[in-house]
């Protein structure tokens, strides 16, 4: 391991695995298309194949889409020393237009590019291990929740995949499983794209936490028969009052755990609050191409995300702490508190 | 076409497709598991060729699977003129050992043995006669309830291809599009099997209403966009105060409903109302094979049923009529009307 590693070594030693990793020269992915049948590593050495991974969902989930591009401008640096960075900031940036963190790890990444390749790199092995920190944070303040015995419901992915780091949802349950305080996990199969079935599965078997997958029309059922204890989800974007928006069937469970008194959290950084947005109104949802519900061409509409109402939402856990309703009062108080 | 197709032929020519019929001198089904890719037809000229398209779900939907038997027995007793008929009997009744009506018509068949083949064919066609009956009796009523422009949401699979006649949930969508008042069909792919994927959008198809598959986690979106009016669906088994059992989702989708203050419709025939279970607590529910959800041997649970509420259910459409609230006394009034 070269110089090079120091930093992400001493921060993220301590993740369950690292599925967006620093080798010494190159960046190393986990392609995540092809999981659970196959592990296969991508190795990256120029930012063309970072964006490439990226664009086709190799990795994905913000966070960790976040960490994979601020290496990717690093390696920009690395080969043309500085002339073609704003080209290579752009052919970053406009991989995933939705994803809030991907541009905020860039602009972090650009503003240290006076300091040459090795700032670049000390900033990319900064952000994985702010992101771990919070990650930790987040599943620390969510775990205290939780009672002995409790099974947990999650959907989509949320894991060490999703954030390159501890996770945020899926964080807090490894935490409770930790500490005693969780038995099983029930894990939506997150229809049309299987994140849940696919990489959830495949992280609860890593973590050696007991799990089932479920259709996503099942939830309802498990809740009727009282077998869920607590709904535990990430978030792609919040806004100032609280609303959620987050993978397609979040909603449902939300409304599904309010006619069963079964509490729901949102597990989420700080980064992910969009103060500039007012209420769930605002956030546009991406619809994503039918083929990818039905590959036959049969007509189909594919709605990636839903918003759920905060009078919905029990908690959103963040770094700073378990916020509460009013959210437009919690939310602001949170981000005073930590100079946001 | 012989005489032996008279019945049969008066019945059902109104039908919008035939996916069970009788060809004059045997049975041929459309093999339900290759739609939509390949309209396959599978020619039964002997009761283990019946029985083994039952077992197999190449026929299904209770109504349906009822009406395959009953010629399936008829066409034992053509090779065997009744030494072999109560053997018969057993394999086509071991098929689909929850299916209310395949025993019911099984037994309609048998009672009719002195008569020879060609009264159990008779018997046969009665029973897909009656089956068409109800289902443009069901469809009728329901319509009635739509308004010009509706868009309704639907679960499974319940049109021609489950009934062998005019269908139940669908059939009231039909009916409603050829009245002018429906616009739109959302149809749920129902997971993991993907009746409405597969089966329910080639019927939409055929008959030529628009419509679009969602995933079953988005039916909550589409509600809280206000995209739907109504939600229509079939039934499994009805206990005596109107709880429902149904494909798995369907309580979901009451839950939702109620928050969103739309119509919630069961449309299901006399048959699938069981006096003889009291609520919907003693419905037994059908786990199936977890390879069915992750067919790589994730941990899974495949629950096929749930039970939705009678508080949930707006209405229960039958053949005799639409049956509101309270349901212990609606149901009750119903069989008595109809001598049941």
């Amino acid at each position: 391991v070269s110089s090079g590693s120091r930093s992400a070594s001493s921060s993220t030693d301590d993740a369950p695995f690292q599925p967006v990793r620093w080798a010494g020269d190159a960046l190393e992915l986990i392609d995540q298309t092809r999981l659970p049948a196959e592990e296969v590593w991508l190795r990256c050495e120029r930012p063309e194949q970072v964006a490439d991974a990226i664009r086709r969902l190799a990795v994905r989930g913000a966070p960790a889409i976040g960490v994979a591009a601020a290496y990717g401008l690093a390696l920009g640096l690395r080969e043309s020393s500085g002339d073609r960075l704003d080209e290579v900031y752009d052919l970053l940036a406009l991989t995933r237009p939705t994803a809030v963190n991907l541009r905020w790890a860039l602009d972090r990444g650009l503003a240290a590019r006076e300091g040459g390749y090795e700032a670049l790199l000390e900033v990319a092995h900064e952000i994985a291990a702010d992101q771990m920190r919070a990650d930790r944070a987040m599943a620390r303040h969510a775990a205290a929740l939780f009672s002995e015995g409790d099974r947990a419901l999650t959907h989509c992915n949320t894991g060490p995949l999703a954030t390159a780091g501890f996770g945020t949802a899926l964080g807090a349950l490894n935490q409770a499983w930790t500490d005693g305080r969780l038995s099983h996990v029930w894990v939506d199969e997150t229809r049309p794209l299987l994140q849940g079935a696919r990489l959830t599965a495949w992280e609860l078997g890593r973590l050696g936490i007991p799990f089932q997958v479920v259709p996503d029309a099942t939830a309802g059922a498990l809740m009727s028969r009282g077998l869920v204890d607590r709904i535990v989800v990430g978030a792609d974007r919040i806004a100032a009052n609280g609303d959620v928006a987050n993978k397609i069937g979040t909603y449902t469970l939300a409304v599904l755990a309010q006619r069963h008194a079964i509490p729901f959290y949102v597990v989420a950084p700080l980064s992910t609050i969009d103060t500039a947005t007012a209420t769930g109104a605002a956030i546009p949802i991406e619809e994503r191409d039918p083929g990818e519900v039905t590959p036959n061409g049969t007509p189909a509409l594919n709605l990636a995300f839903d918003v759920t109402p905060a009078e919905l939402v029990t908690a959103i856990i963040t770094e700073a702490g378990v916020l509460e309703q009013p959210y437009n009062e919690s939310i602001a108080a949170a981000l005073r508190r930590t100079g946001r």
